[in-house]
């Protein structure tokens, strides 16, 4: 792959000067147009050490607009972002739509030198690599432009480039404590980049591979080939392609009936034995919490569920049971516009809680299948393409141990309707009933197939849906508080 | 002043529970007015070891609706905390408007431990409680209702306190690992509390010492007060009243004269040495930006001045001295709605950089004082406040060591005019001129005079203005560079 990128191309010190009024002009103009259009871009320059990645984003910073620039470098990560998945910090840096955020050390770091370094085997190396280009075709689905560098340097190339850097006081400080360890791992790292650009080359996020020996080659090739990729992206829109993937019904068809018609709405508990109940699951989900902060685990909930159906109810008696100092429930609402301006799973990855803290998310990102899809609101490739996007998210989290459980609030027709009324009876209960209610009831079988899908795609072993039977709302207050009990148990 | 606080005071679990139904329809009624005012409220709660400020959260936790209500309890600082002044931890944790922010471990406790422990003096204590004081103050005057509870203990109620939690199982991890420590320092936690509270029982924000000693008594006290004070502060406005201190011209008027005629606009530099004096300065930058890094000093670097008064040239020369992984620049332009729901201040706060990094602004906070006094868009007395809030802001940048340069771009009206003209004639230009910058031209004199105002009040010694003659671009952008290397040289 690599020897395309070894022929010596040069450009003079003069050429690029006189390229540069015309080129800076388009670059500004591309920056316009991104910005007019409301499109992210992602540029990301990986490569060699010392093929001078810093250095072409410094002459971008110049030719650039900087003010519509965000160049992110990835030193080791805060503890901050410790705490959270390893995507976590990268999904917090991603640009805004009409901004261009630019990647140093970037998804790839990671796993490339997890894999030159022998700590990853080639398994889960291409699991990483899978995990990344799952990501970037997502951002561009999303509308972003990806565009993509692999700096190259043969090795006689990268010798002199380090030597050179080593050998002025100016540039020194440019190599880094690695540098040398790496290029005596020159074939190592050859092998595995290959690989990895190989296994991520996709059409939504194509890489291009630079040659990087000659520095004004290297830089004017980079401005152009920004101006030309992200022009191409303005002109195709966002990448609407269904997901064939998940085109079809998973689950072959059961005639009318959801996974919702086989959860026993009968289900009940007495007075004094609630009371019992709850007071001996409340002390024990405190006690399980407070172990788990102790260790450092991290807990996620996920309450969905018919309108009236109690999840505010049910969340309150667990997060009183809970330090305070340790939970937070986010009540999912209309997105802000900073949220807006980004793939819709940014705004919950922002709340992905810090070691040993809990997050309670009062609807979620499941609304994308469930009112996004029902409402309209999504395009059908979007909400269908969203449960690859979501499991993988899940999985994220689940993989960085953190616990996971997800509730649907399940009430039969009639029962919802006996709340409504009540609620536009009882004065202090009349803000918590509006149109949207009546009219979403209006579309109950949509939403139950919707629900249906919903599992039958996204109960995965790390994060399985909870169907609670929610007619009799101080079971379910139970059964949520038992579920959560579970998880923890099994987790610690 | 703690005496009315050791009474004894008592209720019952029966009363509690007698009271609970309209208490906390009160409670729901409370937090459904704030968001339907979107004001937000700040609930501090302090006190001594072992008084249940944990459990009351649990409790309020239950009682309020948890989707309205955040609980932030402040433990060690993270790495991304400690690199910036001790206030952003806080300022990020700021409810929006609509919200209840819940705040256990304050800004309060850094200076009692301190003065406790008589690691700060009775001098550098009161300085720190007049800056909490003003930042309550200045939340208040945004519109927050602040309601400050402190839980207090008699020393035998203290002692009785700790030794239950340490008897069972149960509560132990209650126990703080300097509760008994801090219990033996009971008479100088007392003192330097009493005195707090004192200097921070400000109008805009008063204390109410709870007595703690009985769990019910407490959690109910509390709960009334906030329905009662946060009530209060729903019925009065949000705090308007002019910040008497700013209201007068600071400097005797010296005719029509202001201080942007003092700059010599004939100053130039010609193209030779423009380009030599150019590289030195910015590799000298860039090489005091290097040094800066290593010793993690921060910088950030603002820029205001006439439209076309040449920023954005003089950002990006700059800009792209410095290494591009170690700077960000923010072009200030309307805030997002995020944004605007907290105090204005908030949207900079959170841009300060991390340790070792630049942000450059590319306009400020400053917008106060300048388009939003001209154009009105911020009331009189709102504007007035922010030189003193401006200055404290600044004060705490400089405090924490961050290196801060502020530039104003001056350019003549007649410059300024063949700019606009030339924008209009250079197609590519075109984009930069706009009818807002005519408007603007307009009011010439009216910004002169809040210029003038503006370098008076805020021109100081940890942050002084450069007024920069702009005539000349290229004069213009070897002066910014100077005056970088000068600061940072300065702080290195």
């Amino acid at each position: 792959m690599f020897e395309a990128a070894e022929l010596g191309r040069k450009v003079s010190r003069e050429e690029l000067e006189r390229e540069l009024p015309v080129l800076r002009t388009s670059l500004l103009e591309m920056q316009r147009a991104l910005r007019a259009a409301g499109r992210a871009a992602i540029v990301v320059i990986g490569g060699a050490d010392g093929a001078g990645k810093g250095e072409t984003l410094n002459r971008l910073h110049e030719w650039l607009d900087p003010r519509g620039l965000e160049i992110n470098a990835f030193r080791p990560p805060s503890d901050e972002e410790r705490e959270r998945p390893p995507f976590w910090r990268f999904w917090r840096a991603l640009p805004a739509r009409g901004k261009i955020g630019a990647f140093l050390g970037s998804w790839y770091t990671a796993p490339i030198l997890g894999r030159a370094y022998g700590t990853i085997g080639s398994a889960a190396f291409d699991r990483e690599l899978a995990r990344v280009a799952f990501f970037e075709e997502m951002l561009a689905r999303d509308g972003a432009i990806l565009v993509k560098f692999w700096f190259h340097l043969s090795k006689k190339a990268q010798k002199k480039r380090l030597e050179r850097l080593e050998s002025s006081a100016k540039t020194k400080w440019r190599l880094g404590p690695n540098d040398w360890k790496h290029f005596r791992m020159y074939d190592d790292f050859v092998k595995v980049s290959e690989r990895a650009i190989r296994k991520t080359d996709i059409a939504e996020a194509p890489w291009l591979v630079i040659e990087a020996a000659d520095d004004e080659y290297r830089d004017l090739t980079v401005a152009r080939s920004l101006v030309e990729r992200i022009g191409d992206g303005l002109e195709s829109p966002a990448e609407v392609r269904p997901a064939a993937a998940a085109a079809a019904s998973l689950v072959s068809s059961r005639g009318e009936k959801t996974v919702l018609d086989a959860v026993d709405l009968s289900a009940t508990i007495d007075g004094d034995d609630y009371e019992k109940e709850l007071e001996r699951w409340r002390a024990k989900v405190g006690r399980l919490n407070r172990k788990a902060f102790e260790k450092g685990v991290s807990t996620v909930l996920v309450f969905e569920g018919w309108d009236a159906s109690g999840k505010g109810g049910s969340i309150r008696r667990l997060v009183s049971a809970i330090d305070a100092r340790d939970v937070r429930v986010i009540a999912v609402a209309a997105p802000t516009d900073e949220e807006r301006a980004h793939h819709y799973l940014w705004r919950f990855w922002r709340h992905i809680p810090r070691a040993g803290l809990v997050t309670i998310f009062d609807r979620s990102w499941y609304g994308r299948v469930l009112v996004e899809r029902v409402e309209g609101f999504a395009r059908e490739e979007e909400w269908k393409r969203a449960y690859l996007e979501i499991n993988d998210f899940e999985e994220q989290l689940a993989g960085h141990g953190i616990v996971l459980a997800k509730f649907w609030m399940h009430v039969s027709p009639e029962e919802q309707l006996r709340r409504f009324e009540e609620r536009q009876k009882v004065e202090w209960k009349l803000h918590k009933i509006t149109e949207d209610d009546w009219r979403n009831r209006e579309k109950w079988e949509a939403y139950a197939s919707a629900v249906d899908e919903m599992v039958a795609r996204t109960s995965t072993a790390a994060a399985p849906w909870t169907l609670v039977p929610a007619n009799s709302k101080k079971f379910a207050r139970i059964e949520v508080l038992k579920t959560v009990c579970a998880r923890l148990q099994r987790a610690l």
